[in-house]
């Protein structure tokens, strides 16, 4: 009787129609910490660049669920046992696996969340919501943990081929536009296998995980760390610092009480940690969401401090820095020059020219070959690293981090 | 040398690639007042039930103007002139015809805009941009007010067949994942033509238009108005209406500047139109987007007032009113057994029964024949008014008026 | 063991991956009357005007017994009961319900067939392949002949709304690059009910179904009974019927012996029949698909009968008659002004004006309300036509049979 | 007048509406040697394994020239000159790139055309199409043969690239349903300029380029040598070898004429040439299709000669020969256990072993720097390899040929 209540049907523009099989999991989507993230952009500032890429990360969360759903059918269809509570439980680890993102995730992780990592927050609402759940999430959380004995399970939901990214690189790559990053997470679920208890590929698989890595490259480069998108997130991480450093100096900014939350406390693991079923950091992050940032932008747009202003004035009206990119560090006289030259240029804020003028870099390691690897079945059920397995990809140049470096620098600069 | 770099492409999950032609389209793509689009979502509420329905104003208006783009060269291949000039107002035309839309815009005109309608808006904005640009927009406005003697660039804008619903319908179509509202709109624009100055549709693009007519339809039930949609937009209409009430009590409500103006004011379509080059209501507006609504109402979520408190609540954490929809009105019996369930179960609310139990009506006309009409032409030169032309719709179906009545109550009620 | 060889996964554009779930199927799959299905084409001569449209009747076939599977699986979701053998005998009745289909079907009917229907000789091949099989088609015979008491399963594979049309409409759409034929087949199969042993669409899939409705109709004018397509098939069916003439006047043609045996032997109903486990019509259909009337058109380019030569030139070189299209008969005088052009262009031709010039008619029935109607499910119980239910579609227009008339005559007459 | 005429828009599932721009290019479609390739399969025999590869010759060949349009309006808008005679002689060019392939293509080449490959024939035809169109093609076969001043033009039509490539390997994928074969072809298209006369890519593009590089050699691996598309074509090839014995024997086969010209005669690449023109290899070779081949594979199924018999009734009744897939060599050993087995299941073949009991080898090289490079232009100016320039592709391997090895027995020897 409750359950046909408990049942759903969501439209998908990427996977069609997601089901929303069991109690539990109906009960979780339900939940306002779930909620909240429909207000969460899954890209941050890439919408900046990619005007489609406004998709959210609850879509993101379901749409990884789905896939999940789809891979213990094959799995079970290939004769490996899973439980309709282990099914249940590993979907709602799935459906929670990135509930503890913030908004702008990592232009907040670098400034106002003090590098608290997004999984240790996940961790933490899991845990508070398992109390309120009576702990229907047990099984959940340890899987999550990889601290179940099919461990199988945990790297459907966290490893170099989990769910997470099929669905994060298809759905990123159908709203963004960039088609090419469309991957084949049909084909590659239906080759999935087991093996001593780890995930395996079928060997017919090779040519679609190869297209898997280039694609999720791809998206790396041409989507999540575009230049562009680098300069926007790096001018919303000077505008929180600064506004976190004016509230150090007793200055009481227009913010939403969660916000205000953050610039006024240096929160830390611990605080999260501690702040499960009571009132701190993680009720207060829990209210937090795009919105939030976007208000206080736009009212700090007309604050006193210009250095604030200016800042928030560059995210509201995408007035956004100038970057080059380069694969080698920037020379200090190379900066030099363009802080000269922003001195010059504005005097009045020449004690601030870091917050305009700088450098950094970013980076993504394409795989990471070892334990955690994505191994080759072939048919004399042999194993092999697909690093090794393949001889089209570069195994050293796959398992090295690629950097690159940017230096910002606002757009009049450049025309010198 | 300034037109290179105002050259631009932008990647469109819908249409590939939208190139920006003309650079008065790229400086108007570049105004703050333009930017705010990004952040008000395209279908408002809707993305509560179609969780991909997440896409932003400012796409639409750019697939409008790619759409545009395309009829242009389709009726100059056909042989009728139009200018550079014309094209490029045109484009900035269509550009710019929805920058007059608020966040969640029909929720925020019946309440807090008193009914100012957002093309009356737009125009604000027009004038108010054409001061900015030196009059560079005098033709564009001229084609949207329909002054201009070539009346079929007007139609291309605001008409029947307009490139404005070609866009939209497929856009929210492709975002909110209903698939069936997928509308050939590549194949009607090549079926354009124009006579005695009026767009028309070559006689072979009938099938097209049918099905475009049931397409918008389609998409008018099940996502525009669908029911959940509705009680989501309804509930945002009640709550804003409960803080003007509290504000104009002096009630001073938690809330951003931009949104505060519009609860402490009464405005109206004069004040809009005599703040243009000034500072009023216009100016207000343009700052205001989805993220003022979505962090008032999470703010509001913990105010004394229980009634503000409860809506906003119903909001933010998507517990909606339940709703019964039906195609004639409820009888008075019915709603107040709803009435008296409600002061039974919350007599503390006794006296706000209004907020929470309520009944109203959606409407749509699926085409108007007439003045305005979609025009068939045939090989012989004869026109026809599609109503005729088409021996499958109903032409009198097609002009009535569809109107559908619903009644609003909260979800405890039902089991009782 | 065995089972194991005979799970299959096939790729389908369409519809993603298409899994064979049941030995029987997969045994059907592999048998030379169902293989023959991948070298006719599902729309005939339509690739002369659509070049994509070039898939093949067993694709579709595939098709639909995919969608019935998807069917089966929500009818069961609401509680129907269907068991497994209920569901492959079902399955194996769609895959070859249209296995009695010659090459360019139509064509092939209306000229060297007699005239006996693709659905008689589709039961003869299911009573031969019954033997074969030693009696295992029993079950699907029974439902496929409408003699099950689980009348909802023939309806799901004949009917207003049979997973048949739901693959070809879809499909057709796909291929020939008619984007606007696209329906939500997913959407309704989640909507279908059965009420009293009868397939039934819950109220809320009304605008799918209308679309349905409005797409079937679009891809009938723009595809199946497109005019060039017309003139392809008419020109087909010339050129057969006079090779048959030839044949009967004891000329000896150059063709394979299966198409042979149909120019030699004026076959019926009953040939078929009776050629069931022995040979004769039966087995000469089995060998016949597109490339033997195609090669045979290009040997007769040749022939030394200028009316076949002149026609199977027309069909290889893709240089068709031109057709004229109306919604009312051609006058006499119309035709008669073509003939006298073509007396006095093609003297030698005279005596074969017919061949070349004359005029016939297609129609279409959009929907049949009645006993074979759509009916639609309120949520109070209530059942309704859809021709009813819709308030969009013309109920009298949605029954009437569409005619249109068409004249043909070569190009060349057209220029006098 | 005459213009206007020729003008037409053709519907692609693929890349949409393609119109035909250039009256030669209209007339050179209508003329029979084109609309040949509507009945020869893009694909070959594919389409036993991916039903729904049976998309044709004519259309790919649209395609590209469509792609070849839209680099043109690229380059153009770059600021290279490109005259109207170019694009119309490159779009000729690309257009009839292809025209000399004959049906099965390889299956073909290595069996009854002697090795002369499709490049020489198409380089023929367009020689006797110039004689027809008096000259018209002059400029496409200077283009064509890289005898062109403006050499980036031959590269589009010809090199590591080319509009060929791009799209087939997207529409391979797009009917095959193998979507991990998708190509960003419209954003490499954009990317594509020209240095000193060469074709090069800008940086921005490399992560395309490397998705194409490797969805080129998945498309490969996955489709065009997947082992049971192997094993059908080498099948055909032993077919049409067995029935060159036959015929060489004096043995009188069914056949259609131009089948049965290269059963007899033994043509090479001069006999080609001699016949332009005249009458001979080339006339015949313009007659043949797909449906000549499936035409006597099915007469020939009940051939005396069992060898012969037997092959044909693999071909159509799809009962393949298995394949083993290796990358090294196959022992000696290996296979003559299985011509054992043969010789003792089949003793009246045993003479015929090597037609069902055979080894061979398949190969690709994915891409070949040197003069023929992809070459990536930075922002700087600097050109580099694209092996060079990409830090994830393994440039060795990349040059390197793969090489797979199969060996091809019959199924039933498979279970001994």
């Amino acid at each position: 009787m409750v359950d046909t209540n408990k049942k759903k049907i969501v439209n998908d523009p990427v996977h069609g129609f997601i089901s929303i099989n069991h109690p539990l999991i109906f009960d979780l989507i339900e939940h306002p910490s779930f909620q909240r993230l429909r207000n969460i952009k899954q890209l941050g500032l890439s919408y900046l660049v990619y005007p489609g890429a406004t998709h959210s990360r609850l879509q993101h969360a379901l749409g990884a669920m789905y896939l999940l759903d789809m891979a213990i059918g094959t799995l079970r269809s290939k004769g490996h046992q899973i439980t309709n509570e282990e099914a249940e439980a590993a979907c709602a680890a799935i459906l929670l696996h990135d509930i503890g993102h913030g908004p702008f995730s990592h232009a907040l992780e670098y400034s106002i969340a003090n590098g608290v990592c997004h999984e240790k927050i996940s961790r933490c609402f899991m845990e508070q919501m398992n109390r309120e759940f009576s702990g229907r999430l047990q099984l959940a959380i340890q899987i999550f943990d990889d601290a179940y004995p099919k461990r199988f399970l945990h790297q459907l939901i966290s490893g170099q081929l989990d769910m997470d990214r099929m669905d994060y690189i298809k759905r990123d790559s159908f709203f963004s536009g960039v088609i090419e990053g469309a991957i084949g997470s049909d084909r590659i679920i239906k080759m999935l296998d087991v093996v001593n208890d780890d995930l395996v590929v079928e060997a017919k698989g090779i040519y679609s995980i190869e297209k898997f890595l280039i694609a999720r490259r791809l998206m790396y480069w041409q989507v999540y760390l575009h230049k562009t998108v680098v300069a926007a997130e790096q001018t919303l991480i000077k505008m929180l610092k600064r506004a976190k450093v004016l509230t150090s100096q007793g200055e009481q900014l227009l913010a939403t009480p969660s916000l205000q939350f953050f610039l006024q406390h240096n929160v830390d693991e611990d605080q999260f940690q501690k702040s499960i079923g009571s009132d701190g950091a993680l009720q207060a992050f829990a209210q937090l969401d795009d919105s939030d940032i976007m208000v206080a932008a736009k009212m700090w747009m007309n604050h006193t401090d210009s250095v604030l202003s200016k800042l928030a004035q560059m995210i509201i009206n995408r007035k956004l820095l100038s970057v080059t990119l380069k694969s080698s560090p920037f020379d200090r006289s190379y900066m030099e020059e363009f802080e000269q030259r922003f001195t010059q240029r504005m005097p009045n804020l020449s004690d601030y020219t870091d917050y305009f003028v700088f450098t950094n870099s970013v980076s993504i390691k394409g795989y990471q070959p070892g334990n955690e690897s994505i191994k080759i079945l072939h048919n004399d059920g042999t194993l092999l690293d697909i690093a090794e397995a393949s001889d089209m990809l570069n195994a050293k140049a796959l398992s090295k981090e690629v950097k690159n470096y940017f230096a910002c620098y606002p757009k009049e600069l450049r025309k010198m």
